[in-house]
């Protein structure tokens, strides 16, 4: 079994975690309409690159996928969840450079990590 | 005892405390700074003001609040509370207008109707 | 146009709204699964039952729809949302006894006053 | 600077952020008092157990931070927030196991990693 002091690069996965748990579940459940989406947008990068060690905040709400939904309805809102969002975050920690993103695979929104780039 | 059948102006009311109850658990906890104040001001406008017969929302994120805690702390963001949010949210539900309002009293934020008003 | 300040009965249906704004936005997006549901009904009755005016809350989370969401998946848990949540909460303000409830409604989780009930 | 194809004690250590960020934002604002604590508890510990990879979710809510503010307080209730919160988080993926934790540091909730352990 090998050490358990967690590496600088591990340290910067963990910390991506953190923002993508965040960013999932403080906006999940927000009212949404084609009219509010940009600025949600807007808003949820700003609040995110808040956090320590957040380099970058990509967020964009899935225009096509939302009018879809919107189209099958009664109704001409919806709530914010997974399948409306693509997300890419950018975590440096300690020189360590971590890119993570989410989207929908099979009908699922997926958290991936992309990279980890270790500067030493 | 009066008829329980509600009224166009109870409804109303109904509607309004919905708003604010919406509008405070689902932001509360975002991540805040000077910075990210005003896009999470514009976006908590608009997403709520995307539910039915919500006519108006106004936030106001309290900058000195904001400022004053951010003073005495070594961290550069804090998190969206009620102590930082002034908000008021105009309701019109049949024809009934109902104001309401947000802010601090005796160090709590305090939820209250301002006037409620039948066009009947 | 009537007089604008709040009658009891409003003031009581603003509140009873403000529980249900609460619970929804609080509360969408825990992850769900059957194994989990039990205790999640009762910790979203204890924690909205502290809210002021709140005299009881009654929350059941719909199994069948549950596992109906679970069986076309290939995922073991999901999100809680409104197709899962039946809710009814009583306030008391002031001697007036609000009655409301959340359930679905031609697909869309509504919110509406049951009864309302001024003692006086 | 190192390949940037994250391993699997990586990838451990993003899915315990996740689990982090996800518990945090989701229950930060329930409303909480001394007799909602453990049902809060309880249902935390199951909802963040459904997420993938995670073996073991333990939240104490501390109880005497709990009592000593509603002391200073005309409430009987308050919010969930950092302050309350000591949580550890086990997480095993494809063999790795990632112990994390949360607790207040200096005035601040600070989320941790405590070790990483890779059975290969």
């Amino acid at each position: 079994m090998s050490d358990s002091t967690p590496t600088d690069a591990e340290a910067a996965c963990f910390e991506a975690g953190i923002k993508f748990g965040s960013l999932y579940h403080q906006f999940a459940g927000t009212p949404l309409s084609p009219e509010s989406a940009s600025s949600l947008e807007t808003a949820i990068g700003d609040a995110i690159e808040n956090q320590p060690h957040c380099a970058e905040v990509t967020v964009e709400i899935q225009r096509d996928e939302l009018e879809a939904e919107l189209a099958g309805s009664t109704a001409d809102y919806t709530e914010l969840t997974g399948r409306f969002l693509e997300v890419e975050i950018v975590v440096d920690y300690e020189g360590c450079e971590v890119v993570t993103r989410m989207a929908m695979e099979d009908g699922y929104p997926l958290m991936q990590l992309e990279s980890v780039r270790d500067a030493a």
